[in-house]
């Protein structure tokens, strides 16, 4: 396919090399001009303005924030002004949700397609073509794109045919990533402040590393919370006992002190004996969804 | 071997059946007798009080917190009481470090032995056999139980000399997973909010479930964050994102509020450019720890 | 003076009324224009338009966000096209920093004035002329205005000639404010399921309402936290006894769990014989700040 | 009345010096002698033992926490064992309500009265007989005492013949100071932030000082939601606006991070009209108690 691609940064130039390693006529935008070279030595065309770059049966977007991308795609002679009717606009940056539904509407209004395809995976993995891609829009939009969306990832999961859908499903995605460092953060802050290489202590975490996401979103999902693997009293109590350490060797555990209070909040509304991941029933209630503890 | 245990619970009668079917001769009691039949049937010795339980080389607790095990040991014919002298005492209890340094002094004067083995792992890894075993003491108190420990579980971490460090790590751990329980819970109520199945959201994050730990615990105890895979001010961005959906979607996400507020702080001093991952300095400076943002 | 009053809500109406108790001649503008009765009655003038309330020396505008205010200043024929040169827009919404930085360039470009006049009080407050008014601007700007915000007010504090440090310290009150709300609510919380009468609990602690801001703004103003009135370890133990009340009572109280956090931090950069107060050092290093805690 | 009195630390100081000048004699005890030597020098006897401090009609207990008043009481030689039948310990320390709750019950089998009489008030406040008293306990054993504790305070509040909700609502009180203070110092820290004067912000902050706790306790403890003040979608508007300025000058402010995500749960079950203090709904819903937001 005729691709282009607007956006070169760490992760944007190994999505790009991935794409023509896969056979497609790449046209490569950026900024900063120089960032192009590399991949025009792979055999990228060299695109001078957004508009070159767009004229394309699909174009990728890659950029860091929605600022930039709101520039592109709706500034002078950009993206929405060059790109042909029925033509598709990849979305592969993070970006808000507000956004995401103002792009797929401008993008409607203009005959065009819209695709939401954000990524996930450090740059190593966007070089290796070993993204996870979250991809949503209208089948007849999605379908064709999914060779490019093959070159750039391991996997393509969809997400329905409501673009700012992938884009939720993303941040959603860093926002547990950046939860998990923060609460290995504390952890290991304790850990080390107990005397321990922080090295061991990892040692032996990596060693459950695996099924976590798997058994308790199970659990989650399935509101399979009786009888119980581990009740919510139970986990209160380890909770408890991680803050009084953590107060006794002088280390703030601010994660823990959030657990707690949740755990506590299930124990008020009648959940001792449910499982400790019960706690989902909490976050539920407190969205004004339909949960009941007990 | 000769060995008691002290507590049937959930996990108590898992372990205690994998010792026996390991070899091991058992004692087993239980502060309400009938929990033992399962067991007796299988082989176990019955014991009437504590202290025919500690008639052994080495005598396991099991028991559901700091007072319980507090009353077994310290109570009038209890373990500190019965065991003889040169024989071990293996805590396998989720207790305080406070506790668990009174014990190792206690056991220590009445010229016993003491090991710490907190376990991890639900019911059904205790039935298994897969738990991981922490074990911690003085090398002669715990490598004549290592046959013990292997028994019970799938793996045993050493973590050195001093009984409370493997507590301490015990209640790290499960302070990491209940983290990560409230951090999915947030998650799965903001995607249900927007109207995804939790499923298919789910379906998604076990695709990448196995390597954060290792992958973000290694950056942490390396301290390697330049060059930054993913920029402190982009993670920033992602969490602001994820709590402005949450916001349109009336969803609080107190973890992301502070994740975000940890970054934050990050960046209020001087590192913009390094990994998000260097949150982790600011929970070591909070601790007290000698680290240095930039 | 001759006045035109933008935004006739629960505050705009009070306000308007007492400019034209004060003498002044007043334009009263509202989007649905009902609300303009009552005061037509007390002898104002109607403005059908934006543009008609402009037609004045200096023109207030008291609306409910920013986008309210971006439509009124900007839209076709708002304040911005319509004010004449040298007059003043006064703006008391309660609105972002960054609107007010646009609003101080942007009137500054068209050659008008603007003051940044946002006001603290409850509709009562606003209806009996006792609000407490912030105005921050160019001396030429503020000083004319001074009658006008002496009439809605019953105190005007001067904050400098940059708008933006008005709506601040405004945005900072009604922080303030929301915070003393949420811990108020715990603590009620908390008596209340001890079996206490809440308006018991109240009549006590308005026994003590008066100093509190006084006695620690200044401390922390002054950064006097030695000798300690009390210490930063027995403020640690209270709070944490609250929270072991509250887990006892089954009450959870995040703001109490963040606090203690907030302490020991203190205490683990060896803050322990400072006075509780000493807690700022942590607010204004974590904000990067020359903070030093010892 | 005859009166002994133990612990003479920053507070007790003052405390036994206004009982002498009320007229009492008074015999006083502490661990570290020396610090006996101005009140005997004033007039107070010294006692040597903790029991000859209980040679009296009434006995003050001012110790630093939970263990002291522990050893002081249950020890040997204790107040609990040299204090005469009928006589009363008065407990003006702040300490756990579990302990409280201990204490009430081995005074009542030992035939002794306990009142709970914690004490409001820094050091300054202590030396001019300006504490605040919260004086719980049966009858029979608080009003004897009346004329004591109005020679150290300013103004006694009966909490009702429960000693342990007396401890509870100075914890409580505590608690609301330092969330209190931790808020200021969020609040300053930003507008320091911000290039403002912390005293001129200070200043202004002190000028409405005076009824929050009353005007917000009220409505709280009335449930007066309806109509709203002012609404919860301004007040989220506003902590959120507070957050933004805290993001762009680079200020973490935890508490507003907390109280947007309350105003938020508020909001998701359907509270958008209610006052913003209707976020105690939520305390009372997350403590189990039968608030009901819509």
């Amino acid at each position: 396919m005729k691709v282009g691609f607007i956006g070169l940064g760490n992760m944007g130039s190994g999505m790009a090399a991935n794409l023509l390693k896969a056979g497609h006529e790449v046209a490569v935008y950026n900024r900063s001009a120089e960032k192009t070279r590399p991949l025009v030595e792979q055999g990228a065309r060299y695109a001078a303005q957004v508009a070159d770059a767009c004229r394309a049966d699909a174009v990728f977007t890659m950029l860091a924030d929605d600022h930039a991308l709101e520039c592109v795609v709706f500034g002078d002679h950009g993206v929405l002004a060059s790109l042909g009717k029925g033509k598709t606009h990849i979305s592969s940056s993070t970006i808000s949700i507000s956004l995401s539904e103002r792009l797929t509407e401008a993008h409607g209004k203009a005959g065009q397609k819209f695709v939401a395809a954000p990524v996930l995976g450090r740059p190593e993995a966007a070089a290796a073509a070993k993204l996870a891609v979250l991809a949503a829009g209208a089948p007849d939009a999605v379908e064709p794109c999914l060779p490019l969306l093959e070159a750039i990832g391991q996997k393509t999961f969809r997400m329905g045919d409501k673009p700012p859908v992938a884009n939720l499903v993303k941040l959603s995605a860093n926002f547990l990533i950046a939860s998990l460092v923060e609460a290995l953060s504390e952890a290991m802050a304790l850990v080390a402040k107990a005397g321990l290489d922080q090295k061991e202590f990892l040692k032996f975490l990596t060693s459950f590393d695996a099924p976590l996401f798997k058994v308790y979103g199970t659990l989650i999902a399935e509101k399979k919370f009786e009888p119980a693997g581990f009740a919510a009293t139970l986990g209160l109590k380890d909770v408890r006992l991680a803050l009084a350490a953590g107060e006794s060797l002088r280390v703030p555990l601010p994660i823990a002190s959030l657990v707690r209070d949740k755990l506590l909040t299930l124990l008020a509304q009648g959940g001792e004996k449910l499982d400790w991941s019960a706690v989902s029933l909490i976050a539920e209630e407190q969205a004004g969804l339909k949960a009941r503890v007990a």
